[in-house]
């Protein structure tokens, strides 16, 4: 192990350093067109909210190789559980609606859920199972299955739009659509995985976060879809948190286009999808949390030499949802203080001597007590950075756990106590 | 069973309901300088914050019995290891600091307790275990200790002050000094139990919650002094939060002032004088709950019919404690979906279709979905209230909790961002 004391070991890839350390990081990325062979893009103004667009329809070429997570809630949706009942892991078709999350709506909100894509499914001559559901927005409100019912019989009119659109369709109180793509090579072949997100509020996830959709171009069978989001759910979605509430919603798909065919059978190929997934997947969940509501710090929490990698992200989460601690990096104060109190309330077998705390390279503690040679001008310019890099390194052992985060502010008092008003 | 769907069941005593429904709830209460025979009391400027007076002495005319509990946080203060430590249950002095928390100072944190445990010992002539110390404010900081000793020689010059006095010589963001004063009878004589508290923000019990000091008048002993407090604690100070956030520093120490002997040996007299307690325990604790940092509204969160006393506790603090619900509250909507989501999100086992959701007595929501006769204009008017009480019934057993909470404002972001500029 590394142990220079001045620059902690963030285990930060060099692209996760570019985008974290990026001056645009609160500016949307610019905005690709990418291709998107394969599937077809509606966007309408179904009428759930006003102004805008809010609702999605995809269609597939192909009937597609799905697998999806969806939050670990008590309280699901009834997409979350229509889907979870009927989708084998074949689709046809997506259908998104932003503005009513159709959640607490017990068996009336399954029979919407019935009608629209009972529709949908005579019209594309396919399965109800083989329609994908969600929606996001207000919770326990009913809606007209007619709403939807009569965008979808518009699709045949409309020609297909552009993946932008789609993001743009299932935000919320997002301020930027989110979407992303990347590119691997297989066997001296190109292929793409692209993908769009929402979400900004009620965000902590407890399995897939808010709604995220992925698609591969190439063939990859139901198991390797599932295997490729498990591994790689823990250190993208899993691994960020807005306020510390958790979805009834939340749902992440990914797609396999079929549009070719590459051999995944060797471990070399499967990790060079793998990575590329994770990619997508850590600058999706990085655009949803850098446009957490209200936020005008990214914060980043890196747990170093914990015990285990589990008592790293039980203390990482708990830093990195304390409404102490994110006041104080709002009003741009460098109270780690407030960090041993997080750290403290996890209840997690420590040792207090062998704490390291630094904001960014600045230490502030050590060996259990406040740091000798603290640069009080230095710390106060760093705490004025839109980036926020909280370090602990606990002394324990090799295990590490990274969370995004973000402050907490006036701006997401005003957003959440208005919401609905 | 009681099965009034219009009236909840709050399982509130007419001395709850009468605090709860009161509308000074936002003012002090009327200040009592009762009697404190038994113990001396002095008060300080001793220079660990600006202006108000910071540091508490008390003297016990005897040596009293004690017991005390502590934060179950894994980053305790020096004071709470020098306390579990050293005191044995007899107590002769209590020194309290407010403005510097002395936490995560390591050694030398406990070598600043020993020069003035020391030097106050000395002067009384008894044991440094006999002397419980607290400290609260700022983590991190060190102090001289001859700030603490400095006033320690002043003691034989001042004469004895109020409890009003000690009260607001421990406050730190507390916006009003908190104390109370119960009377029991037994045997047809009456005695006194009263006490101080102090607190409000870092408050989520994992214990003893901040600092609290009751004093009885009787002689009782050690161990049942023990049996009061852990009788009483789960549905005092234990149910009760401010922003989930828990304290290296919460300490509830009970002193019994040796003023006269009762006999406890009979479970109806031991049941007389724990109600008591418990009387004076809710009263302190709802005193520091209705005065968390930048609070507009009151909550009162009941979970009802659950399948057992752990699960209605871990919903109750879920929804006390989500963000989005405290935002909504203190933006006066009544966003029964945000309840649903923060039941959802405590992964507990619950049935969707058998919740029913009640703000005050406005039912929003039973069997699952919507309320059909929700009255808008009632409920509107019922959320301009300073108190909020939520019910929930899960309608799968007969356990119950009740949790005591408050809205998240403007106000708290202002006090934490700005706590130590």
């Amino acid at each position: 192990m590394k142990n220079k004391t001045s620059t902690p070991d963030l285990n930060l890839t060099s692209n996760e350093r570019i985008y974290l350390e990026s001056p645009s990081i609160f500016k949307p990325k610019k905005i690709l067109n990418f291709n998107t062979k394969g599937l077809k893009i509606y966007t309408f103004k179904a009428g759930f909210k006003k102004g805008n667009k809010d609702l999605l329809i995809i269609i597939f070429d192909k009937l597609v190789n799905t697998a999806s997570v969806y939050s670990k809630t008590s309280t699901p949706s009834a997409p979350i559980i229509w889907d979870k009942k009927y989708n084998k892991g074949k689709t046809k078709a997506l259908i998104v609606n932003s503005g009513n999350a159709n959640a607490h709506t017990g068996k009336k909100g399954i029979d919407i859920i019935n009608s629209y894509v009972m529709f949908l499914s005579k019209i594309l001559n396919c399965k109800k199972s083989e329609i994908l559901v969600s929606s996001t927005g207000v919770i326990g409100e009913l809606f007209k299955p007619e709403l939807i019912i009569k965008q979808i019989k518009k699709i045949s009119k409309n020609k297909s739009g552009k993946i932008i659109e789609a993001a743009k369709a299932i935000m919320t109180t997002d301020t930027y659509p989110k979407l992303s793509n990347k590119k691997f090579i297989l066997n001296r072949k190109r292929y793409n995985i692209f993908g769009i997100a929402k979400g900004s509020g009620m965000i902590n996830p407890n399995m897939g976060t808010m709604l995220v959709y992925l698609f591969i171009e190439p063939y990859i069978s139901k198991n390797n879809l599932k295997k490729l989001i498990n591994e790689n759910l823990d250190n993208t979605f899993n691994a960020i948190t807005v306020d510390s509430d958790t979805s009834t919603s939340d749902t992440l798909a990914l797609f396999s286009l079929d549009q070719s065919k590459i051999n995944l059978n060797t471990n070399k190929n499967f990790n060079i999808v793998s990575s590329a997934i994770s990619a997508i997947m850590k600058d999706l969940s990085l655009q949803v949390v850098k446009d957490g509501e209200g936020l005008t710090k990214l914060v980043q929490v890196n747990i170093l030499k914990a015990s285990s990698k589990n008592q790293a992200k039980k203390i990482a989460f708990s830093i990195a949802n304390s409404p102490l601690v994110k006041t104080a990096i709002s009003g741009q104060d460098a109270n780690w203080g407030r960090i041993i109190m997080a750290i403290g309330k996890t209840q997690e077998k420590i040792q207090q001597n062998k704490i390291k705390i630094s904001f960014g390279s600045n230490i502030l503690c050590e060996k259990g007590s406040i740091y000798k040679k603290i640069n009080y001008k230095k710390i106060s310019n760093y705490m004025k950075n839109n980036i926020v890099i909280i370090n602990v390194e606990l002394g324990l052992g090799n295990d590490s756990f990274t969370v995004h985060g973000n402050d907490l502010t006036h701006e997401y008092i005003r957003i959440n106590g208005d919401y609905r008003s």
